[in-house]
Order: structure tokens, then sequence, then C-alpha cells
């Protein structure tokens, strides 16, 4: 439930007077794009949007959130999938802060593969300028064109290149952060090693907005990719799929850029996008595996020996060798189409659930079953990225389920995924993290240690609780 | 200067109530072997040294100091080259807290690429349970025979795979840790990835001891490369060395798994070790590349292609390609014998640089040029980790200098070498991390705000001092 208090004249003044009228929005129209998420599941209220156009800005906008006592929600493009970045909960007003003004890339230095950005820089700008200078930036993800990089280190961004090249933590060297009194605090250095004492910047990374402001981030690049090979390969079955990818693991000397996994009863909802997609194989799993190298390699006869290997011993029992980079791509809308299919199915249940690689078998087949027992008109999808044992186990309502209802029953399914996956030691949030949608089932699952530590290092940084309250943490009540 | 305080009757009848008179060493000789460090640079004191043999008497031991209002120094193998272990300086005594006891390997899941470990297992006994299981572990060491992987966590060590497979950091999945007040956290979980809310075993990766004790750690294994290609090159300059590293990273794909830069002046180090050792190559820069891969790819036919590139190009002058295992070994034994041979010199400047990989050639020639002018009898020693921008670079004194004088001259040079990295923008510490010889000029550099949260997190967790007090912070009284 929304609930939105209307602004002061008094505070909506003070905030122009830092930021300019052009940097403040507090009208239902200018607010409007901020408040909804991408996939029209959540809507939030706000006193005001914030649009500062300047690191001093944010710094200046802070200070004045501080004194006012205003909570802050920072917002980057707001493509998240658990609210982290809109108010949709707490019983007080917040301030939206958007970083989209912040938007220059500051550094491409292909000498030391490092990019410097602001943080509302966009990810697809981000991976364009590396390409320039013939670099590589991996993080790569269906929200690439509008997600912008502050968010993507703000809630450490996975993706389908994780398994390569980590995810978001992984690629960061440097990040510059407006701290919750409005310092600045500056961890920007170029280099690739440094081991001087704790590492701060990882105490900001994946926290969702709750310790801080991010307002730029450094980056490695990598060499760009001379080949990129992909396949579309059918199988029997996920345990046939988790023995591929170790055997591919090994084979394909760790060259594999992405391994992700697709129920073929998927293949519906990527048709709702595109009603000509025809899956390149017929069977109950399909694959899709990259690999990438430099040119040196050869790295297509690397694939077809390894898949030939993998055929002659019955377990891809159909492959695909895409021929050209339209066909890759072909192959990559049936994985992104998914996706897209769910968004316009509209509401639907949707996990982001972890195992160990050798339990996605059993996590897939116990969630269907639990569906096709206690859910039996709705449609279990099961697709994700294998080779880091994250797997979407998302679930469509029937058609003709109205909204309010679907959504009731859709608390009690994703409730008993989250029982099938804390039971094999799983994690609940592998790549989305936590926001606002997941906070009370992450709370209630963590040990009281954990709890106290996480609540510590809150109370420590943002002692007057006015970053991100809501996300995260179920209330700040139950922190100290 | 070493501070010994002697321990109370009562004091050492209570730490045996719980550690039993196995488990705690208060005599000189039975603390010998943990007071000294390797490089034979630094000797402690200690009041005791508790050995508990498991993690419920680790936290038993913690407790107990906590009642008593000991302080407590974390030690593994004790191989650290910073004083992180070893209580050099503080004026109370302290009790050496050694895992060594805590020396079995959990779990070797294969299937999963996922190792578990005491915190006092040996590096290189991980190593060797992975390759049993046809797996890798990388982190590799000169220390790896003796250092133990909970300090290797705590110091977030590196080493000559770090361009590949990244510092320890990166290759931990999960930790477990004994708090100050002696309650366990665990963040065990075999997940390879897992976004929920903050990632705590950040903030203890690297803090050195100073927040608490590791009792376990969960690294992730990667597939045994089934080649290893290893050539030593000869070059012109440091330049062409940086150039060669930059082209290698794309024409041979990130296959690299060391590049290792050796100033010519270091052969005699070597031969100090093995005076039988001839460098392969004449030439003031040495190169020691070595790449891996499945078997699967054609290493050698790309090494060769890439090196005939770079000879075309007259980038590199000379180079032999290792025939054979053994030969391989060689090349290896030279870079090794550097350390080893700098060490049978006795005392001498050891530092651990690191700049934007484009400014080691700059380092290396100001760090000549100041040592030439202001030193002009000391030795300079330029080596490293070329791909992380990592450089060793070491001062010898001369052999007829006493030590008390060496080692008052040594502490200048030291301060002209941080002079000139710090005005390049580089670290002091790239990998040894702060300890208690860097802990003054660490703090020195910090901006104010850095300084505060390193401050805050210590008094968070750590509110009473106790955990290695002397290491990384000056003293306690300007944390607060």
């Amino acid at each position: 439930m929304t609930i939105h208090h209307g602004i002061s004249p008094d505070v909506l003044a003070a905030l122009e007077g830092v930021l300019g009228q052009s940097g403040v929005a507090a009208d239902a129209a200018g607010m409007a794009r901020y408040l909804g998420d991408w996939s029209g599941d959540h809507h939030g209220g706000a006193l005001a949007v914030l649009k500062p156009a300047s690191v001093a800005e944010v710094q200046a906008a802070v200070r004045l959130c501080g004194t006012l006592g205003l909570a802050m929600i920072p917002q980057g493009g707001n493509t998240g999938l658990v609210a982290g970045a809109i108010d949709i909960g707490t019983s007080r007003g917040a301030v939206v802060i958007s970083l989209e003004r912040l938007n220059s890339i500051r550094l491409v230095d292909a000498d030391n593969f490092i990019l410097q950005a602001d943080a509302g820089c966009i990810l697809q700008h981000i991976k364009d300028a590396a390409e320039s200078q013939d670099c590589l930036f991996p993080l790569a993800l269906g929200a690439q064109g509008s997600c912008q990089i502050g968010g993507n280190a703000a809630s450490n961004a996975g993706g389908v290149n994780v398994l390569r090249y980590g995810m978001a933590r992984d690629l960061i060297v440097g990040l510059e952060v407006v701290l919750p009194d409005g310092e600045l605090w500056s961890g920007f250095s170029g280099l690739r090693k440094d081991n001087r004492g704790y590492d701060l910047k990882q105490i900001f990374i994946g926290s969702e907005g709750t310790l801080g402001i991010i307002t730029g981030v450094e980056v490695k690049l990598f060499p760009k990719p001379g080949r990129v090979e992909t396949a579309y390969l059918g199988l029997a079955s996920f345990e046939a799929a988790i023995t591929l990818f170790r055997q591919a693991r090994r084979g394909c000397s760790d060259l594999i850029s992405a391994f992700e996994i697709i129920g073929s009863e998927c293949m519906g909802l990527a048709r709702l996008v595109d009603p000509n997609i025809v899956a390149p194989v017929t069977a109950p799993v399909h694959v899709l595996i990259e690999l990438s190298s430099s040119a040196a390699i050869d790295l297509r006869t690397l694939l077809v020996d390894f898949l030939a290997g993998a055929i002659e011993k019955h377990l891809v029992t159909d492959a695909v060798l895409a021929e050209s980079g339209a066909q890759a791509m072909a192959f990559w809308s049936i994985r992104e189409g998914l996706v897209e299919g769910q968004a316009k199915r509209g509401y639907h249940v949707r996990t982001d659930l972890s195992v160990r690689i050798s339990d996605i078998p059993t996590l897939i087949a116990q969630a269907r079953q639990f569906v096709a027992l206690e859910h039996p008109d709705w449609l279990p999808q099961a697709y994700g990225h294998a080779g880091d044992g994250n797997i979407h186990f998302n679930v469509l309502p029937p058609l003709d389920l109205a909204e309010p209802e679907s959504r009731a029953r859709g608390v009690k399914i994703t409730a008993g995924l989250y029982d099938i996956v804390n039971a094999l030691g799983g994690s609940i949030s592998a790549e989305h993290g936590i926001g606002r949608t997941r906070q009370r089932v992450y709370w209630a699952g963590l040990s009281p240690v954990h709890r106290r530590l996480v609540g510590a290092l809150k109370n420590t940084l943002d002692p007057n609780g006015l970053m991100n309250p809501g996300c995260l943490f179920p209330s700040m009540e139950t922190v100290s």
C-alpha cells in the first residue's frame, strides 16, 4: 500500500534552494516515472524526487535531508525487481534521489583496463565506451539499456556472464560514496591490487542504498573477445545439463561465458514476445552455451569437438551451432524473451533462487511437484544461470484469475518455494537482492548473530536510519 | 622493542582450565616458534600462546580473554611480512592464539567446485586436496608450504596467480569467524551466488585479525589445467614488458596465469640460493610468463605464435620456452630464489608497491634514481607481479654495514620509496597488508573520512579493542 504525504512549501523551497527548480519534482506528473518499477508490479510514493546534477549537489541534498529528518531513497535506473528503490511500504514519506543526471563517463583507460563513471551512467553506455577501445565490460543484464552502474554496484548485479567474470562486486575496483551525513568517501585509485586495510567499498557494494549513495564507480575492463561461439542444445534432463556443465568447465578451459538452462515449458513465454520464435531443438531441457576467447584460439573447433563428445555420450540429444552473429542473437532472444514474455503476462511469482549446482535438478523437481500438487492451475517455468546454481523458478497464474486473488495465491506459492530452497540450504536471492519485497523473509531467516552484525553495520553508518528505510531491514525498530 | 609481561599463575590456570595443558604454552621455549616471523626481521612477546583444538575451544578462549581483559593476537602460519601476527610494539602483553590445531579439510566437493577447511590448514595441503580431485586451488605463494588458509583469508593474500584468479578475497565463498565476544558467525553455504544483503565475510577478509578470529574458510575450486606453458623472456626495458603484457592479455585470451617481471640486477640474489643458476636470457629485463588451459587448447602453438610476433616487433629480444615440467620449475626457481636470496642477505628494505600498470616503468626508474643518488652503496632490486601493477622494489644494504645502522638507513629508504609511490597515486601495500610495520604510514595517508569509517568499523565489531591491538591501527586512542 502506498501512503503519500504531501510536501510542505517550506521543505520544497529548501530543496529547490539547494538543487534548483529543475533538480526537484514534487508534482504527480513529474514524479510518476520514478515511482513505478520496470515490472509494473510495484508503485511507490514520495514527498519529492530530487535530481542532483553533481556530486556536490548530492552532498548538499543529503545534508539538507539530514537536517530536515527526511528519509532518502537512492535510485538508479529503477530496473530492480525487489522494490529497493521505491517506497512501497513505509509509513512515512521519503524523497527519492535519482542519480540520472550524474551520467558522465569520467575515464576510459584501456592501457590499464580501467573505466571510471558517474553512478548514473547507463550500463549499455559503459559497455559501448569500453567496446570503442576494443575492451569488454562484461556485466550483462536484460535491463542493460536502462539500468545504471551505480544501481548495479548498490545491488551487486549479476546477469548472464557471472560464470566467467563474476558479479558486479568482482568487477568493481573503486567506489565513490556520499555518506548519510553528506561527507564524500572517495575510493578511486586505478589500482588493480591494493591491500591497505579494510576494503571499505565491499561494505557499500550490495548494500542497496541503505548505507550511503554511490556517486561514482570504477570498474575493470577486459580485452574484447575476438571470437564468440554460441550453441543451442537439447538435453533429456536437468541432471544431464549439470553433468554437461561440469564437463564443459573442464573441456572448455573456463572459456565459457554463459551457460543458461531453460525448461522447454518456457517456450510459450518467448513466443508471447515474438510468435515466430521456434526453439532450435526439441527436448525437455534446453541449454544456451557461449564460449569466448581471443582470436588466436580456434574456439569453433573446441566447441564442436566438445559437443561431439557429449552427443556421443548421449548427454546432448540435439545441438545447433550458431553460424552467424545473427543466429547467436536469435538464440539469445529466446532466452531474453522469457523475461519479457512473463512481464506481458502481468503479475506472476518471480523467484531468484540459488542452490549448490548439484542440487539444481532436485530444486526444480521439488518445486514443480509442489506447484503440480498444490496449485495445479498455475504454470511453472524453470530457467536460469545454471553455472552459478541460480534458477529463476517462476509461476504464472491462470489467465482467468483476477489480480487481487492471484497476488494472494502468489504469496503462498512464493512461501512454498522458499521453504523448498531453504530446506536445500539455498538462497532466496541469488542476484536480485532483498529490497522491500523480500526483507521480512530475509530477516526471519538470519541467525541472531548475523542479524546483530547487519544491524550494527547499519546503525554505525546510518545512525539516524534515513538511508532507504524499509529496504533490507523490516523496520528500524528491529535493527537495534 | 619487545616488552614481555609475565603471566600470573591465576590467569595461566584459568587458560589451562579452558584449553587443557597442551593448549597453553607460557614458557619461553614453548612459545619461541610463535614469536618470530619467517623473515627473521621481527620478534614479539606474548603472555602465553593458546592452541585451541576446536572451534568451541577458540570461542571459550576468546570469552575467557574478554573476561580477563587480555588482548588476543590471532596467528596462522606466521609467514606474513608485516608483523601482523606477532606483538612487536604494544606496551601491554597479549596472548597469541594459534590456529594450527584446527587443521582438518572439512569437505572437498569437486562436483560443485567448493572446498571447506579449518583455518589452520596449510595452504599446500588444500592445494593437494584439490589436485587429488583433479581440481585447482589457485592461491600460490612462496610460503604455501607453511602459511595457513585462515591467515590467507585474514590478510587477503596475493601471490603469483592473482592476475588470472584474483586475491584470496576473490577465491573465498564463505567464512566462519569467532567474534570478539566469543560468538560464532558462520557464513558457509556452498553457494556460488548469493545476494542476500550485506556480504559480511568481506569485512573479515583482509582485516588482519583485528575484528575476529577466522576459524574456517570455504573456497572456490577450478578445473585443473590440462596444459601449462611457461616461457622465460628477455626484453630491453620495463616499458617493453608492460607493452608485452597488454598484448599478451589480448593475444592470449586471458589464459595468462602469471606474468612476472624481474630486473636483471636480481640474478645475483637467485644465485645466493643456488650458485649454479644461470638466467636463460641476457637482457636488462626478464619476464616469466605462464599460460594455462584445458587440454583441448593447443596452448603451445598459441604461445609460440604470440612470442614470434613479439620478437618480430622487437618487443622481446630473447625467448626460451620450457620444454618440460622440470625446465618450467627451473624458471620458477629463479623467481622464487629472489625472495630466499634476499632473506639470506639478512635485513633489507622490503616493499610491496602497486601503481597503475602503465606507471610501473616510472616507479622503477624513479626508485632506482632515488637509491642511486641518496644511497649509492645500497643495491636496488626490482621485480614483481607486473600484470597486477605490483612491484617488490627491495633494497639491500652494503655487506659491511652493521645491522643497527642498516636498519636506521632502511627506515629512510623506505620513506623515500613510499614518497615516490604516493606521488604516483599508488599503494604502499599491494598484497602484504599493513600489520604492525606499516600501520603508522598507512594511517597517516588516510583521508579523515576514511579514517573515521575504518575506526567506526573497528569500534563496532571490537568495542573493547582486544583483537590484535597494534595491528592496522597505530593505537586505539586515535581510532575513536
